[in-house]
């Protein structure tokens, strides 16, 4: 069984912000040791999401989480994300695909926020 | 010399996103023992950041923290906060204001990643 995270963003106009997701990616990657790693935008840029659900599906990835980079999803982010989930579960029934929550209030958030604080731009 | 923290969300028509820069400034609060902490959206709810710089200086702040509750601050984002921190600066010469970084690719965030990837929702 081999297994693979979608990293999905929004995406933006701006490609530096659509780069991040490329950065956060490849830190994932160091860390998740043979794990497939891909990245997928729910709009503005691509690969969109069912694009990249495809490449886990081809890259062999049996079970794939979609993991959403969002600091929160409403009910309108999380209804599209189910609804990608959900047809990609009926195209490719042979293959497992979960999606994970977001960033949301992470307890981690806070030492964030508190390492920025000093830092002016 | 008081010190506060305006913790800026890009605001959200959805009650319960803009709720969570709540529970966020709650956290900092504990945490930033006599800090003046208050929150303030970018647009879509309020109180706006001007009403929320305006609030750090009436409760005796001399020294104020933008710090945007962003993934990314772009060009676009970044510029507003600039122009909102100026503006308050010309105005209020006296206190001292400075806008910090969003949360962006913090070490902390691939941690918060892995955390997120075992949690089907």
């Amino acid at each position: 069984m081999s297994s693979a995270v979608l990293l999905i963003a929004h995406g933006s106009r701006r490609p530096e912000a659509n780069a991040d997701l490329n950065i956060a990616a490849e830190r994932l990657r160091k860390r998740l040791d043979g794990w497939i790693v891909e990245t997928a935008y729910l709009e503005l840029a691509e690969p969109t999401i069912p694009r990249g659900l495809e490449r886990c599906g081809e890259r062999g990835a049996t079970r794939i989480h979609m993991l959403p980079y969002f600091l929160s999803a409403g009910s309108h982010v999380a209804d599209d994300l189910r609804g990608f989930r959900d047809e990609f579960a009926q195209r490719r029934p042979e293959l497992q695909v979960q999606l994970c929550p977001p960033i949301g209030l992470h307890p981690l958030m806070t030492e964030i926020l508190l390492d920025r604080l000093p830092e002016a731009i």
